[in-house]
């Protein structure tokens, strides 16, 4: 290897340490417990301001690590969007809302710090925003939920809006406490993520069918 | 008054305008972002150890907010209780899940920072922890755990667990995308938190009567 090919390969297992003990530093600590030296640290790098050198800000961090988790789902999920064709079966696309996150986190292994370390990231103010617009540009995201709002063409368009972001709490939430379960021994033994993909893909198909109170909204609004 | 009953009046007020701030700050900037120096200023204390002074840590901050939150909570959630009495329609206890956090929040005004701040806390893996033993000691809290259990005795013990758990992300996680809404406009004009509350309860009680795949747990647990 050239001695730029060199420095480039040692740069990027830098940058993958790094990613990685901030991960699970954030994960296990908290956004707000753990400094960009801790990281450094722990990601064995002598020099205490290498997370600035590899990647600016922490935000920047942060989006490196959404950004390489959302890209790995999102090619998951175009797989199951292609597997499940023109289905006009609901239960197959919210299948592609849910097992995509779910099989990601089962190839991580145990422990993951990945889920964990995502439902900080969306609700802290500042990174949360960071993260919103990216996720809306992926291509399978996209397919899924132009597949859902055809099998929901029933509900009235902000009952449809409000459910899908229901959906998405369910599923980034419920995936960060059974991650944290099987870090600590407390999840239910012998469960596997497939279990909870199934559990999860029963309960969001009962809350998208669910009888609606108000069809009609107070006030008219884009659709 | 005595100079003592003025010294504690002090107190009171000055423990009042941090939490206030505290609350404020961590909603808008982030948990990660703000210093305790930063929440006395805003505060209007001159003196920038004046958390320390009145609640010792951060944490024992973000505790006392969340229990104060948490105790207004469950006297509203004592009081549907009480109506509710031998209710053996579903819809009613969750009615008793749902409305006190949105009657709560309707009651803090526009805008408000609590829902915000609480998602956060119950995100980071240590305040997390802080909180979840006290909200189960909660009288109002248990009742309703034990009528919706009732009500729900057909479900497997694992099946209504997990969605007790998947309930409890749906409320907060809902209330304080709203709340945060309603702070930057971009909440839906004219609705109000009653009908997200509706919202939420045709979308919860679909959750806990869907069909369950799995009704058998591959492994025993205890009930």
């Amino acid at each position: 290897m050239s001695t730029t090919g060199a420095r480039v390969a040692r740069s990027a297992a830098t940058r993958e340490a790094i990613m990685a003990a901030a991960e699970r530093l954030y994960a296990e600590q908290g956004l707000s417990a753990i400094s960009n030296r801790q990281i450094s640290e722990a990601a064995g790098q002598g020099n205490v301001t290498a997370v600035s050198y590899h990647f600016g800000s922490r935000l920047d961090l942060v989006r490196a690590i959404m950004v390489r988790h959302g890209e790995e789902v999102d090619a998951l999920r175009a797989r199951h969007v292609a597997e499940v064709g023109d289905s006009t079966d609901l239960r197959d696309w919210v299948r592609c809302l849910v097992r995509p996150v779910s099989e990601h986190l089962a190839a991580l292994g145990v422990p993951s710090w990945q889920a964990r370390f995502a439902v900080q990231v969306l609700t802290d103010p500042v990174t949360r925003d960071l993260i919103a617009e990216e996720a809306l540009g992926r291509p399978g995201l996209h397919a899924v939920m132009l597949g859902l709002r055809q099998r929901l063409a029933d509900l009235p368009p902000h009952v449809r809006r409000a459910r899908g972001e229901m959906a998405r709490h369910l599923i980034t939430h419920t995936c960060a406490e059974r991650e944290r379960g099987l870090a600590d021994r407390t999840a239910r033994p012998h469960a596997s993520w497939s279990d909870t993909a199934d559990e999860l893909e029963d309960a969001l198909v009962g809350l998208f069918t669910a009888p609606v109170t108000h069809p009609h909204p107070r006030t008219k609004e884009p659709l």
